[in-house]
């Protein structure tokens, strides 16, 4: 048995639980390393994974005797075996945050347990990573940045934002990522003032600035990233606009080092944005592991103790309706000292001559 | 307002609800047209789109008063402004299959209504495609059968099954697609044996066997399609395999027309399954819409009458573990005289010399 189910296993005890169901993807991955469809049932006796026929194969070629994980197909389980799982019918851990209405009424039912809400249990474990987590993380980073030197080469004037949009997914994963981590962010000048811009028809011009988003996966793992680039000219505003951002983004990261509160940080970010009369048009970054977006959010309502070698892509963004937008991103590690990038990439003005 | 709001009012009337609270963004999507993040409130004298700072700019440029759509920002709303939205705590449609038990906890004190299950309402509509929808649909499968011819002059032997799966997302993207409509599947031989095969470094050998399953998406719509390539040769063996999946495909073409019943069809489908010794792995089918895998599922426990202008996919397989598989997948529109295929490539057997 792995240390997260070990681990797993002492916290359902030290919360009186006779187990846990778990339903979400992510954390039945990050618990077995299982990527098939199924749910991971953890019982006083054995740990299970209940699967169906499309999977059992698969399954059953990944897991070990070493694994402890026993495999059940469910279009061979009968009501009774279901409700033979646990002994008692007793409290059960599930994942609120996961499991549907629908869903929950079903296991109810099924299980014949009381379920018992975990308040993200096993999200707040993946927060810090270890070893393994950070370099596929490293690597994820490395493809990323070299992604943009890439682009910087290819973009021409006439082209489409979907054609660099393509051409970014394209290099990610021809050079090592199992796939983006996202849908990649392509947006040019007016466009870029939606921070979640899906790429269009638009076409390149001379003057146009670029707001790139993307991001990659290796080993499940994923990296976040944001740089503007400017064609053949930077104009005062955007300069001012992109010095702000910057600033901000490195204030943060050197207010987040262990022990720092988020909240604190993060309200001193809100000041400065009063003060340049800047709207807040999302938060501040977020954590980043197996999901592009996972625990803890950069909030000022979020009083949460940041720890180190949590995973963290820190974001400001400035916001001009119809006019244009600047976003700055990396994704960093949280160290004693302050936060330290794993995406490389400069951060002075990226102007490309293209006229 | 358009049809599709004003349909779902009169529904809500008939069922006694006072409103309904749509969290499912693919049914935010199909009601209104956004693709924004948001909730969709229907309350008896407005419709009520609430969403974030990060949307409002990009709503505000896609609705029209014509829409009859007022537009919350939820950064500025109070308790008591989401508690005015319903006039009284009468019964509230809510989806029970997307709203997680959690956010359901918040629905409920947050607009203080007794939440009531609607039962696939606004799903069970979709199941019908209108001209528009249809249209979209048929494009989608255009690009789709050219995207298989495409492949067919691409494919090299030493290619993996990463850089055949890119280059299909490729084609379809940059030939008017939006987008794939799911991860598509490219299988060598013995990787070919699991329905859910993902992309490998495994390179193409000669003698192998090629299964591809990929889609696309126009307007939102998905078009779903399978097929087979055999590099060099075909033995007996898969040739028989081919031969029987292909005749599976047929009948329940055949079988799937207007006021048939699926339970019936597929039952039959079942009884040649057994009759081979073969497995059944997966259902036989689907609908496809604004999503890949919509209603109806096609599987003996499902009695329901299937109706003119349903979109489905009919896949039939058989798998055998680290040895091969051959499913064959066509994206059809149903008839008063069975199933017409919108995707319409060749299913004579595929073989390409390579050596």
């Amino acid at each position: 048995m792995n240390s997260r189910i070990r681990w797993l296993r002492n916290q359902l005890t030290s919360l009186d639980l006779e187990g846990m169901i778990v339903s979400n993807p992510i954390n039945v991955k990050y618990l077995t390393g299982l990527d098939e469809e199924g749910t991971f049932v953890i019982t006083p006796k054995e740990n299970i994974f209940i699967t169906d026929s499309r999977y059992t194969e698969s399954v059953n070629r990944h897991l070990t005797l070493d694994d402890e994980i026993v495999v059940f197909n469910m279009n061979e389980m009968s009501k009774y075996d279901y409700e033979g799982i646990f002994m008692t019918n007793e409290s059960v851990g599930f994942e609120e945050n996961y499991v549907t209405y629908a869903e929950y009424m079903k296991m109810l039912q099924r299980y014949q347990v009381e379920l018992t809400e975990t308040e993200g249990l096993i999200e707040n474990q993946r927060v810090i990573k270890d070893e393994d987590e950070i370099e596929s993380i490293k690597k994820a980073c490395k493809i990323t940045d070299d992604a943009f030197e890439h682009i910087k080469k290819f973009i021409k004037l006439g082209m489409t934002e979907k054609e660099v949009a393509f051409e970014i997914d394209k290099y990610m994963v021809t050079h090592g990522a199992e796939s983006t981590s996202f849908d990649t962010i392509v947006a040019f000048l007016e466009n870029a003032s939606m921070p979640h811009a899906v790429p269009s028809d638009r076409r390149l011009r001379s003057k146009d600035m670029i707001q790139l988003d993307f991001g990659c996966k290796v080993n499940g793992y994923c990296s976040d990233f944001s740089r503007v680039i400017f064609i053949d000219e930077i104009d005062d505003k955007m300069k001012e606009v992109y010095d702000f951002v910057l600033e901000e983004q490195m204030k943060i990261a050197d207010g987040l080092k262990d022990g720092a509160n988020i909240k604190t940080v993060i309200k001193d970010r809100e000041t400065d944005y009063k003060l340049e009369n800047e709207t807040i048009m999302h938060s501040f970054g977020h954590g980043v592991g197996l999901e592009i977006h996972e625990s803890p959010i950069l909030r000022a309502r979020q009083d949460c103790i940041i720890k180190e070698n949590t995973i963290i892509a820190i974001e400001p963004g400035v916001y001009y309706p119809n006019n244009f937008g600047i976003r700055i991103e990396d994704t960093y590690i949280v160290k004693r000292d302050g936060c330290r990038p794993l995406t490389t990439s400069s951060k002075d003005y990226t102007v490309i001559k293209l006229s």
